[in-house]
């Protein structure tokens, strides 16, 4: 099945540890950067997600590492969202290279009132727009 | 049940994202340097390690935030290893301020020959190095 | 004068520190971000570049900032060689957003052996390919 | 003449490039950590400064780069104030790795009001908070 949403980013050298390969938390860093690419195809751009009443935080992350990628590769990070719960949205995530799969990813984000960060139900306009990147699981 | 190890950090200000947190991917990048000073204890070094023939990576990594951790703050990460198995190695790791719990994590790591990164039986010598880490589940 | 060389780059969550704005840090990853892709325009790739025989290393880096980016902001990286000396190149920069120019910097690179990483003299191969990078003072 | 502060801190695993040597970006990241620990010596901490009137902006910064340090060594960053202007400090750094030196630095800060972030002349608090570290030119 192929993923509702796809970022295309380049390994940049100071993403690279001494082994020459991604360090592992960069991937993380790469996961955000194509969340926030969602956000802008969603909403226009993650502010104006904020600025229409709904900000969001990472209460879980996890990858699995199968393969690794080098400096001045070219990856693609196809994601969507297994599930937008009450006040969450689960998401997963795969990294390729050429068709390679190196790394799979799960995020959970919580939805919350971007002046007390408290906890929110997902409003219906968040809802609507986030529909088309619904997989299922 | 005390973790048999624990180090110490300062969160920097270029690890702090514009929430004024620290970046979720540098959760990763602490634990990363948590493992590296347990090397230290237990070999000497990460490269003592390499030297008397193991190396490690990564394959599974895996986090849940709990609470969020500002510039300047001191933060303790504790760390044990869950299970040594033939060739990979569990650890759970856990970040606290003044006792409060902010992060839980779970790394896999597997075992490699260092010249060719192949998987391998984790050495009786490596073994008895981490002993002093092992807590169970 | 129109600068021979622009990368185009937009600014990440993780770049920016608690102050909202990019970490000053991160304005030098942002310059050899541009380095890397004016390496591509001129050989190929930095690999490439390698490969013909040539590497280089930062002697020296420094910055000017008049001004600051935030989260998702689109930046215009400018950059010219000022100077091909014998072994040496120096490098001016400029980042702007919309036009404004935020930040002014000079790199000089000395090109390496690949193999030694000593000190070689810019091949003629090398300095063809610059050539149209060259602006002078 | 001796340095009249003195950091020592560890290369991290993330902090080297795939070359196996710190990235040129990530020594500005030491500086600043270097200058964080000026301000908690003089002042308490960084948030106590801010909090006593006065806050800093970086506006510029330049380093030459002699030598180079790799994963898990322990560096030496020296730190004097060469200048205290009306509204702005001087500072040069030297990285050092038993006592061989590695890079030099010299980051100009210009003092502001923490609400506006206009600048301001240097308190007398400040300055004499300050007066240990000067060293002249």
């Amino acid at each position: 099945m192929p993923a509702p949403f796809v970022h295309r980013l380049r390994v940049r050298y100071g993403e690279c540890d001494a082994q020459g390969i991604v360090f592992n938390a960069n991937w993380f860093l790469y996961f955000d950067v194509a969340l926030t690419e969602l956000w802008r195809e969603a909403f226009g751009s993650y502010g104006a997600m904020v600025q229409s009443g709904s900000d969001v935080v990472v209460v879980d992350a996890s990858a699995q590492f199968k393969g690794s990628a080098r400096f001045d590769e070219e990856l693609e990070i196809a994601m969507g969202i297994e599930r937008l719960g009450t006040t969450s949205m689960v998401s997963r995530l795969a990294a390729t290279r050429d068709g390679e799969r190196l790394v799979e990813a799960r995020m959970v984000h919580v939805f919350v009132e971007p002046a007390t960060m408290a906890k929110q139900e997902i409003p219906d306009f968040a809802r609507e727009r986030l529909a088309p990147y619904v997989t299922g699981a």
